[in-house]
C-alpha cells in the first residue's frame, strides 16, 4: 500500500466542500480556542524570548506573530511566525488534546501564517486546519504505544506531518509535491518528552510548525526527497515506532473525520488534562451543597494511574507546578468556584487560605477498570465534612470532551479569559471573537490577523 | 555521571590555547576542505534552491551564504545561513568522513556563521569547529551501532550536538547556559536515512546547523531545558539508540582528540567513500603500467560486504548516479587518470569510451576478514589484459583517510577545483586558501567571508 502517496493525495484533493458542516462547526470552535491559547500564552516567558530573538532577525513580513510580547506589530517569514504563535500557544497548556497529544496546535499556526502568506481567506484556513489535523492524528494510528513511550513528544513528531498538510493545503501543492513535503518534514520530526516541564515542551509545536511550512516550501521549490518516507523500510513509521506498527491503520477509514471520532478534547481548565474530571467533581459539589473550604474535613480524589502519573507537585510554590498538582487544582476550585488562567499565578498558588486545604487532600488510585480511551478520564471525589457527612461525586467525562463538548458560550469564556490574562482589550477579543465565528465569511485572512498581532 | 554536564563544561572551558598544534593543522585542513566542498556545491540544485527561499526571506544580515546561487552578495540571520552553507556542503557528498558520518560540515557552518554574528576571529572559528567536532564524536560512542542501523542519520543527529557545541562556544556560553541549549539541540535531532539519494540528505546537515545555533541563542536568552538531556531516562541516548547503549562510553578519555584518533577521513574524490580505495588501486595500475582503455579484458573489483553495499549503480545514467557506481568510477580512472568534480557531469557518465569500459568491470566481495574501522575500506583490484598479462593491485588505507592523509598541496588542489567547479575565480581560491592556511592570524572573519560570499 502507498501510504505517503495515499496522504498526499487526500490533501490535494481536500476542498471546503469536501468537509461536512458538523467537522466544520468543530473546527471553527478548534480555531478560536487555539487562538486564544496563544494569545494568552504569548506573555509567557517561551514566548516572549522566542518573539524577540525572531524580531531580531526578522525577513519578509509575510505573517503576522500574535500579541508579540513587546507590544508593537511584528510580521515575519511563514515559517518564524508559525513558530513563535506554536510556541505561545502551548506556552500554557492550555490547548487542546487527542489521541496525537495536542493536535491543534502545530496546525493552526502552520495554517494561519501560510494561508496570510499565500493571500488565501477563511475557507483556505479552515480547510488547512482541518487537514492538517486529520492527516496527524491518521497517521498516528499506525504506531501502538510504543511511539510515545519511548520518549517522544507525539504533538510535534506527528504534529510536523499535520503542520506540512496544512501548509501544502494553503499553498496549492499537487499531491507528487505533497509527497515530497511529507519526505522532508519526516526528516525533521523531533521532540524529547525529557523536556517536559521547561520551555522546550512548547517548543517543540513551534519547532513542527516551522519544519513543516519549510518542508512544504522547499518541495514546492522542487527539492527531492522519499516519496513513500511513510511506509518504507527505514521510514518514518519504522524508525519513530521503535516496536510494532502497522501503516495499513494509518489509512483504515480516510473517509471518516477524527475530527469527530475521537473528537477534540477542549481544556476547560488551563492547567494538566489530568485534574479535569477532578475539578468538575469539585466544582459541582461546592456549588451544589454550597460547601465553604471550612466546612471540609478531607478530599480524597481517585484517579487512573495513567492520570496520576503527571500530578507530581504535591506542595506547589509556582503557579507552573500548581498546573500539575492535583492538590492545588482542588483547594482552588473549592475556594474559588472556577479555576481559570488567574489561579495559576505565583501568589495565587501560595496564598494561606489554599496551603491549608491542600493539605486536606489525598490523592488515590481507583479500582475502576480502564478500557481504551476516555475511561481513563474517570475520577471519583469524596469529600468528608467537618460536620460527619460525606459526599461523593464520579466524573467519566470531564467537560470538554467530545462527548461531553464546552458549550460555544463557554468556548467564548474561554477565549474572553485568554485576552483578559495577556492585558489585551476587550474590544479586539470581540471583533476576533465575531470574525472567528463566521471564518468562512473572511475575505483575506490577514483582516484577522490585524486584529490579532 | 553527570554526562550532559560534563560535555557543557568541556565546551565552556575549551580555549585555543588548549587545542594542540598537531590537531590545529588537522582542524585548518578540515575548514579549508569544507568550506571548498560548500564552494563547490553551491552551484548543485539543493543549494540553489535553499539558497533562492532564504533570500526571499532575508532577514538581519549577520552571516554570509557562501557564494549563494544568482551571484549576488546574500547576508541572513546566522541560523539561516549556516543551514544553506551546510546544504551546499554536503551537496555533492564531496566532505570528510569520521564514525559519526560527515563530521565537519554541520559543525564548520554552525561555527563560521556563528564566529561572524560575534564578531569573532580566526581562533574563534578553529576553536568553535574543533569543539563541536570533539563533542558530537565523542557523544557518538554511546551508541553502539543500533542508532545508524535502526535507520538515523547520524551526520545531522549527532552534528545537531556539534552544531550547538560550536555555536555555544562561539556566543561564549556558560556550562549551565550550554547544558540547556544540548537540551534543546536534542529536541531537534532529526534525519532519516531513507531520505539518502535525494536532496532531503544535504538538507539533513543543514537542519542540524539550523537547529544547533537556534538552540544556543534560545538558551542563551534564558530557554529552559532539560539540563541532563543525553543520560537521563526518556532522553536522547535512550531514545535514540534504539538498543543497547553506555552512556559512559561518550565521557571516557575526554582529554583526547578525537580529530586524532580515529580522525578524519579527507575525500580525495568527489563520489561514494565506498569507490576510493579501488580508484587509488586503479590510478596507480594505469600510471605504473601506462595501461589504456584499449588494453584492458577485464577488471575485478573486491570489496568488503559494508562497502558494497552503497554502490548500486551499476550501469550509472546521471553524474549523481556515477557516484555510486563502482564500474564508472573505475572506468573514468583508467580513462582520464584521474577523478575530480567534472568526472561526475552528465556528459562525462554517458561518454561511449566509459559505457564500453564499464561493462568489463565486475564488482564482487572479498574474503578479507574486516575488523572494525578502516580495515572495512580494503579493495583488492585484479585487471586482465588484452595480452594474457594479469595485475594486482591492494589497497587497504585509501589516500585521505588518517593513516594515509592527503598532503598539504592535494587538500589546495581540491580546494582550487571546488572553486573551478563553481566556476569562482582562481584569484579568490587564491586569496581564501592563504587566509585559511593562517586563520589564526585572522582578525575578523568577515574579512574571509566576504571573499567567499
Amino acid at each position: 500500500m502507498e501510504i505517503t502517496r495515499a496522504f498526499a493525495n487526500y490533501v490535494a484533493e481536500m476542498t471546503y466542500e469536501r468537509i461536512p458542516e458538523p467537522v466544520r462547526k468543530i473546527a471553527r470552535r478548534g480555531l478560536i480556542d487555539t487562538i486564544g491559547c496563544a494569545v494568552a500564552g504569548s506573555i509567557e516567558p517561551a514566548a516572549r524570548i522566542a518573539s524577540k530573538l525572531a524580531r531580531e532577525d526578522g525577513g519578509r513580513p509575510a505573517a503576522t506573530v500574535l500579541a508579540p510580547a513587546d507590544g508593537a506589530d511584528l510580521k515575519l517569514p511563514p515559517q518564524a511566525a508559525a513558530m513563535v504563535n506554536a510556541i505561545a500557544g502551548h506556552a500554557l497548556d492550555y490547548d487542546d488534546v487527542n489521541t496525537v497529544g495536542h493536535p491543534s496546535v502545530p496546525v493552526v499556526f502552520a495554517a494561519l501564517a501560510s494561508v496570510e502568506d499565500e493571500g488565501g481567506d477563511g475557507r483556505d484556513l479552515l480547510t488547512a486546519y482541518v487537514t492538517g489535523v486529520e492527516v496527524e492524528t491518521k497517521a498516528m494510528r499506525a504506531f501502538g504505544e510504543s511511539h510515545y513511550l519511548l520518549g517522544w513528544h507525539s504533538t510535534s513528531t506527528q504534529g510536523v506531518l499535520g503542520a506540512a498538510a496544512a501548509a501544502a493545503r494553503a499553498y496549492r501543492l499537487d499531491a507528487e509535491e505533497t509527497a515530497r513535503a511529507f519526505g522532508i518534514a519526516a526528516s525533521q520530526a523531533a521532540g524529547l518528552r525529557r523536556n517536559f516541564g521547561t520551555m522546550t515542551k512548547p517548543f517543540h509545536p513551534g519547532h513542527a510548525a516551522w519544519s513543516g511550512i519549510t518542508a512544504v516550501r522547499l518541495a514546492r521549490a522542487g527539492f527531492t526527497a522519499d516519496p513513500a518516507i511513510l511506509e518504507s523500510p527505514l521510514g518514518y513509521f519504522a524508525v519513530y515506532a521503535a516496536g510494532p506498527y502497522d501503516p495499513e491503520k494509518a489509512v483504515a477509514n480516510m473517509e471518516g473525520w477524527t475530527l469527530e471520532r475521537p473528537g477534540l478534547s477542549v481544556k476547560k481548565y488551563p492547567c494538566c488534562y489530568c485534574t479535569h474530571a477532578s475539578i468538575d467533581a469539585a466544582l459541582s459539589i461546592a456549588k451544589r451543597f454550597d460547601l465553604r473550604p471550612a466546612d471540609i474535613a478531607s478530599i480524597r480524589a481517585e484517579l487512573s494511574p495513567f492520570f496520576l502519573s503527571p500530578l507530581i507537585h504535591h506542595r506547589p510554590k509556582t503557579g507552573l507546578e500548581g498546573k500539575f498538582s492535583l492538590e492545588y487544582a482542588l483547594a482552588a476550585a473549592f475556594i474559588d468556584r472556577k479555576v481559570v488562567l488567574a489561579t495559576f499565578t505565583d501568589e495565587m498558588v501560595r496564598r494561606p487560605e489554599a496551603r491549608t486545604l491542600l493539605e486536606k487532600v489525598t490523592p488515590a488510585k481507583h479500582d475502576v477498570a480502564v478500557e481504551e480511551g476516555t475511561r481513563a478520564t474517570f475520577a471519583r471525589l469524596t469529600v468528608e465534612r467537618k460536620d460527619g457527612g460525606k459526599i461523593i461525586e464520579e466524573v467519566a467525562e470531564p467537560r470538554g470532551t467530545a462527548a461531553n463538548p464546552l458549550s460555544d458560550e463557554e468556548i467564548a469564556d474561554k477565549f474572553n479569559d485568554c485576552f483578559s490574562f495577556a492585558r489585551r482589550p476587550e474590544k479586539a477579543a470581540a471583533q476576533a471573537l465575531e470574525m472567528l465565528w463566521k471564518v468562512e465569511q473572511l475575505q483575506r485572512i490577514d483582516r484577522l490577523t490585524a486584529l490579532l498581532g
